[in-house]
Parts: C-alpha cells; structure tokens; sequence
C-alpha cells in the first residue's frame, strides 16, 4: 500500500490527520510513538535545524533528502511541505515526481511567490501568484503524481497576506477546481475565529487543513466541531521543544560545571539506543555475523 | 586564523577545551550560546538524528557535510568525531583532507576496526586494530593535513576493550611517537577511578582528551584538578536532551488535545527566528531588494 | 512492475542480459538509447568521474544517489555495483534495503574485505573474506530484500587473487548455497580462457555473470554459446570513450586556439537539449504556465 | 592564495583567461591537463549529467557540491555559474558565501528571473530583472564575499532577449556601478559581429567575459585583437564531446556484439588509473599500511 493511500485510509477512518513537524528521522519516529498520525516534513523545521531562515535557502535536495530519511525511518504517513514548489509548474513537475519518489504521502504547495518568507513574521513581504497561475501549478503536481492517491495540498496565504474571506475562499474554490484534493489556509491571528469564520463559510467538497501555530486555542476537540477539516498539523512544536530543552541543558553544565546534575532530566543512552534499533543489531550481529 | 589555530588558541589560554556534542548547527549555536569552547561533531548523535545505529551506517558524506554545516553556522572550533577513519590509512588521507577543508579544527579517529559498534553498548564486539597499522593510520593523517596546526587526536578503546592500564599506555605512548596531538581514552566504568589512574599514569607530553558520559562525577573541576586534560567531550548531552523534550511535549499534546499547555515549556517562534538569524533578513532585504 | 522483476523478465526472454556501465543519467539513458538491456552502476566509473581512485573513496551515499538518479531518468533495469557491501553483515543490511528503495533491480557484492582496491591494477592487494563470513553477508542481503524479485549477485575474486579454479567453483557454490541469485566470477587474464574453464566447470543452478574488460575476446556470441551466463556487464566503456573524447576535443580547441573545428566531432547542443528533454519542457510550459 | 587570487593573477599576467566547461572533477581534470586557465563549473553541462533541462532543475545543494569537488580536485580557478542567484538577494549573499567557501575562484550571476530556462534555446521565454534589482543581487554578491579578489561577474541577457546594444550597453554600465567586476554579455547570434559590436561599444573599466558557443566563428586570436574580453568561456564542448563518444562507442558495442573493436579508440584502463591517481593510491599503501 502506497504512502498516499494509507493517508487517505486514516482521514476515512478517522475523519482528521493529526500530524506533528518533524525535521529529521529521530523527531519522526518519537512523533509516531507518541501516536501521531503523520509527520510535517517542516520547511521551517528543516531550515531551523540548518540554523538559516526560511526563505528558500535551505534547497530541495536538502529537503527531499530528509523527508526520504523520514519516510524510511517512521511508519506513519510523511507530509511534505514543499514551499512554492520550488519554482514555477515546470518545477513543480519535477518536485512532485521526486517527492512522492521519496515515499511521501502527500505535498502542500502554497500560492506565494518564490523565493518565499516564513508566514509568520510580522511585517513579513507576502507577494502571492496569480490564481491562474497557481491552478497551473496544482494540474502540474496532478499530471506529476504516478500514484492517484498521492495527496496534493494547496495552500492559500490570503487571509496572512490580509486580502480577507473573499479573497481567500476565491482562491480555495478555484485551487479545488483545479484539482488540489485538500486546502490548506493560515492565519496569523492570534485567536483561531478568523480560521473558524473561514471553515464555516466553505462550500467546497475537499477537506481543510489548519495549521495552529498562532492560536493554540485550537484543539482537537474544537477542530472536529467545524466537521470539515481533513488535516490538522502541529507546525513546529518538535523543534521548539528540541531548542528549550538544548539551552536548559546547556546552561545547567556549564553552571554546575558538569554534567551530574542533567541526568535525571534527559533522555538516558539506552532510550537512545532503543531508538536506533540497537536491540536489532544485536540480534543481527548473531544471525549473519560469522 | 584557521579552526585548528584557534581551537589550540583556547587550549593554550585556558588549558582545557570544554566541548559539547552536537548533531546539527541548531544544536551546534545553542552550544557556542551556552559558552562551551568548542563542538563535538558526534557520529552517535548524528546517528541518532537519522534514527540508525551508530555501527558506521551514516556515511562520510553525510556526516562531513554536516560537519562543514556546523562550522560555519557557529563561530567556535569543531571537533570532528571520525571513527576509525573510514577504513585504512588511504581512507584517511582522503577522510583528514576532507575534514579541514569543510572548516573541522580537529579529527578524533579510533584504534577500533571497521565497521565498529558504538563503545557503550554491553557485551559490543570492540575489535582493535593493531598499534602498528593504527599509527600508520596516525602519520597518514599528519600527512594529509595542509595546516599544521590542524588537531590529530588518537583515540584508544583498549580500556573498553578490556585491555587494561598497560597496553592503554603503551598505545597511547605509541600513537604520540606516530604525531597524534592529544589521546583521547574512552572508558566505561560507572565511575571515573580507572579514568583517573590513566591519566594520573600518563608521562607523555600530549594532553589528554576526555568523554566522561558514562562516570558523570567527573566534573569541569576533578578534570582541571588532573592537570593533564586538554579537552573535555560531553558526549551526546544535545540529543538526549531534545529525546526528551519531544517525547514530554509530543505526550502532553497527545493528552490534552492540543498545543495550549505547551506554549509555555518550549522556546517560542522568535526565538526560533532569532536563532535563524531573521532580524538579520530584514535588514538585508532593506539594503538588497530594489 | 518492480525493477528486480523487470531484469528477471528480460533474463527469462533472452537468456542473457547485456548491461554497460554507466556514471551518470546521461550515460544511462545513452546506453539505453543504444540497446543495451541494463545498466551497470559501476563504482569505478563514479570514482573515475570524481577523480578518485576505486578505494572505497567514493561514499555510499554517493553511489546510491547517482544509482537513484540513473534508475529515475533510464527506462532499464539497473545493476548496482555495491562492492564488499559498505562493511560487514550489518551494513549490508542496510544497504541493500537502501538500494532496493532507489530503484535498482539488483546488487552486486564481492567477496573481497573492505576496504577495497580496484581488481584490475597490477601487484593490487586482494584479501579476502572468509566463505562463512561472505555468507552471512548474502543471508543479510536476502533477508533485507522486501520484493523477493530484487536480484543479489554475489562476485567471487578468488581468480583474481590468483587462488584457483577450485577455490573458485567452492566459493561459488557456497554462495548460491546461501542464497545469491546469480554469481559474478571475475578474471584478470588477457585472454577468455580462464574465464570459459570456470564456467564450463560451473554445476550450480545459478546464471553467471562476467566482466569481460580484461579480455575483449569474450563477445556476446561467444558468451552465449557458453549456455550459462546470465548477465554481461561492459564494465567501464562509458567513462573510457568520454575520456577519450574530451582528451582529444579539448587539444584540439586549444591547439587551433577556438572551437570551429571540434563543432562537426561533437554532439550538437540540440543533441543535449533532446536528451534533457527540452521538447517535453516547451511542452508542458504552454500546459501549465499561466 | 585564494582562487580569487589566482584568477586575478592569470588575468593580469595574459591579459586573457581561457575557461573549459567542466561537469564533473574528471572533466575539470581534463581542462587543466589540457593548458586551459581556468573551469566553467557550467549549470547546462551539469543539468545533462543528470538528464534533466537546464531549467532550474538541478538545485543549488547538487551544484555547489559539484562546483566544491572540481575545485578539490583541478589546480585551475573554478568560475561558478550561479544562474540567477538561486533566487533573490537573500539568496545570493547565501549561495556567494558557500560558493566562495567551496573553493570558488569567481561566480556568473545573470539577470534573468527565477526560474530560468536556457538562453540557447529557440523562441525560449526570456524574462529579464529590473536593473535596480540585479544591481541589489550585485551589491548582495560584494557584501557577501570575505575574500575582496573573489571575482563577481554580472552576466547580460539583454541581447539574448532581443532588447538590444543600448539596453545591453546601459545594463553593464548599471551592474559595473554596483560593483561588479567583470562583465559577460551573451548572445544567440550564429555570428560574432553583435557581440564584436557591444565590445567595441563597451566604454567601462571592467573586463568582459565571452561565452561563444552559438559563433564557433570567435577565436582566441579574435578575442584578444578585441582587447576588451578578460574571460573567455568555452561553454559546454566537455559534455557534447562525451555524448558523441558513448553514442558512438556503445552503438558500435551493440552493432560488433562486443568490445574488441572499441578498444583503441578509447582510453584505456590505464589511463583511468592514472587520472584517479592509483600510482600515488600504491605509494601510499607502502607508505602508510602495516
């Protein structure tokens, strides 16, 4: 079974995906053990762990890279965030091919012009493409996909860009016409009616994705009250934690001047040898090592 | 000044190097961040990250390439941990070459045989290579470095092993009659007495080099009070930290249903940009974009 | 169809599979365009193109990224040449998962300890493996297989090492023995002879697959009248005639001080931009650009 | 010395430096074996090598790591063709600082948007930059480079894009302005008189860089009697001289039915051996394994 249909047999089961950011196999894997049902491939995951911003700096092949070593590695669905695609349709061709390739279940594309800025950052440029241009777009990713249940999700940046509903569910109408089979739209209002005055208003038969970043008063519960949201994607809590917990730690060290105190609250070397499957070389090393 | 000029700048000043692991240049800036001297490109929390045990599964490539991301996101020396240098003294011409070029100021390279386990698990195979072959091994690397004062650090396992004192001095004493600059001994004991009799034993001149992750009493203190130890590797603190964060949030999430309750315990978005360096983005997209 | 099923079908319809080597997509979809029924992914020809010797320079990730990228942009089957397997049993584990993921139809794994020389040089160092050792490591290969179709060839050098026809046909036995679906033998003499002797001698079951670079002899009607070769792989042809070419084009341009007179030599840029499939582009730009 | 250095170096001692396109260290080997000054690390030979168009398909990650392994491996300046920037100036201080960390002696950065398609192509899409902008990536391109000789070269496709010797004329006028220090105009004309006429028109300080691919008519002797031109780039004969040579060798493999015949018009395995450098591989093996 594909990556894209075990995703579209949990949203049939489940009538939500909840997907937790990661940005690299180890994030992955401890989101699937915490019983998540999919993993983000975060852009913004990815281009935090390379210590750059995200605007397009971090390449393709590095995130392609990654999210393949994700695939591999968790057995949970893989969504990757694929910015703009990369360029233009002709680009999207190819990143679509390549990502589903790689053993992702699905791509979310968005409708800002390359190279992008993080959504999230006040006073941040948010220059959008052309809706025809962006339908271009999302038939390229359908014309790429080999597998029909490749999942393709357009996302809109109208309500960031401030250009309102309207504009928004124009978009979202348009991009379902144009065959996206999820759409995603973000908000950077800080409290979650903007998003919910969004969901109520939409007419469309392809599932909404959300991604709660700004207002983390969207929970499970008040998602699944709006009945039409397919996706729900905790953006980058992974790498948050991972900064917290590194500066913590750090710090504790260099002030006790040793590493005594920091035990009790981190990870021991067996967790992380579970991780990494050492119990199965063990077992390895007997049956084939001679 | 290159990286190995600078790396023994430090030594020279403060007559101990205090490193911390790290797997990515996120975790590579938090470490400069904290105050630590240098960085451990650690082939165990490099393994980690990718979810694969740490038995020479990541390749070379992966991990100089990642090596050559942390030197230049963060502005202190790397120390590059690089096995048994990826097979025999020709592999470790092409290995050392590589490594300084990518900006490492060090390569710590181990007298174990290839493919190795990981020196922690109980009950590991540890196969040695013989003190002749390893300092053939030692003079290709001083061969291959175009800076002389690019670090060489010898790493032996004979106390792993289970060798004993003798033979772990008597490597030592070989591998700094073949050019290494410092020795590295790896111990497992709970405690740090065996640690401390090596190097209260030890009568060459090169410093010694530690990785106290199994005996955490020995302290920043205990380690300067031995007057021998030049560098002091805490070994893979990074990523057992950030296991453990995720795991905590990834939980919490799950349980309540949402992102609200874990606001407050995981750095926020601006810091995530902060360290990305996106107060600098905006500067430049003011001077650069017309 | 998996690429292990379509080598399978193109052995069982002729008898024989003829492959050339390759270093790149662009040799790939030439040898294809040529005829040829598969392609070798040569470790000699990629450590050519980066200009290093076939030592075990060239890492794994390398290699199965350009086998990846060939298997991707070739519509043939693709034999990857994983010489000792990157380490021991466990490594083969992963490798063969990891190529199998890439796409290739079959690996190729010699006998050989790692790390490696390249057979053909004179007076060049060949231990190797022990037959118990080298049949952990295809048990290894077998069981890391997830499409039972994917091909494991297991390469002897106990010619090339110069240990006899005897040593020969007991390694060969014992490999197919352990499971190898095909067995590679391997000659450094200028003439077929030696080669012939083996396969005459051969009483397994297993097709064997020959090298014929050494003795260019053995043609493919010479081959076939032998009853039992399965696979001839042209070993390093396409990294030899491009030499060659750019040897001779580049004196030329520079003795003639311009490129007027190597234009009727070389491909035509329309040539290259056909086989970037340029067409396909201007294409899909009227499809999809809006 | 930096490769900036050397660049500057042999501009300054022949007035002309001579440039060999090059996809890969072999090629790149090749070009300095041959006497050529310097390497066109070309983004249209390295998009062949993959088998894609060169329509920014091939990423940044795969060019620079190219661009890194040639720069490795020749003892030639390498001129970097960085297409548009990989985006905008955000982009270009990015890719300049990695390019010139690569080992880079100089980048070409053209003024066309992202993506592009290749100039050479007939009725190709050819949209140009404002000039204020490319000036802003020139700008970006001087802050970002730590060695002040690495070489910036603003590559014009005003002629390409049919805008004419004024607009050409004002467009270099604009980017030497801003800072850059070499200026290449490229044309599609069949002939050299367009690009002869802009050189004679050329009123600025800056030299100018020629990549006469489309008007083989345009020698070396030529060049220099035009006394303007410092950089002389053939564009992109290493990859067409290798496609003519597998197509002609493997049609004859598949027509002889064997190898025999294509024996002496290739390189031989010795040759091969030799430029991987085996002979330095053996002296090592005595030098250094025990």
């Amino acid at each position: 079974m594909g990556a894209g249909t075990r995703f579209r047999a949990i949203l049939s089961k489940q009538g939500l995906v909840e997907a937790m950011a990661a940005h690299s196999p180890l994030s992955a894997m401890l989101a699937a053990e915490a019983g998540f049902d999919a993993i983000w491939a975060s852009g913004f995951e990815l281009s935090a762990l390379f210590g750059v911003p995200d605007v397009s700096i971090v390449s393709m092949t590095q995130h392609l890279d990654m999210t393949r070593a994700m695939a591999e590695r968790s057995r949970i669905p893989v969504v990757a965030d694929i910015d703009t695609g990369f360029g233009n349709a002709i680009n999207v061709l190819h990143a679509v091919a390549q990502y589903e390739r790689a053993g992702a279940a699905a791509v979310v594309m968005e409708d800002k012009s390359f190279p992008k800025v993080t959504s999230l950052i006040a006073g941040g440029r948010q220059e959008m493409v052309r809706i025809e241009e962006f339908q271009g777009k999302i038939e390229a990713a359908r014309s790429a996909r080999t597998d029909k249940d490749f999942v393709i999700v357009a996302r809109t940046e109208a309500l960031i860009a401030g250009l309102g509903q309207d504009e928004a569910l124009k978009r979202a109408r348009a991009y379902e016409a144009a065959g996206a089979d999820m759409i995603l739209v973000h908000s950077r209002q800080r409290t979650p009616e903007e998003i919910e005055a969004f969901v109520k208003a939409w007419d469309g038969s392809a599932p909404i994705a959300l991604v709660p970043t700004a207002y983390p008063q969207m929970t499970v519960a008040r998602v699944k009250a709006l009945n039409k949201v397919g996706l729900l994607i905790w953006g980058n809590h992974a790498i948050r934690a991972s900064v917290a917990a590194m500066r913590t730690t750090f710090a504790r060290i260099r002030r006790e001047g040793g590493i005594h105190g920091v035990e009790s609250s981190i990870a021991t070397v067996e967790d992380v040898f579970d991780l990494q499957g050492m119990a199965k070389v063990k077992d390895d090393e007997k049956r084939f090592l001679r």
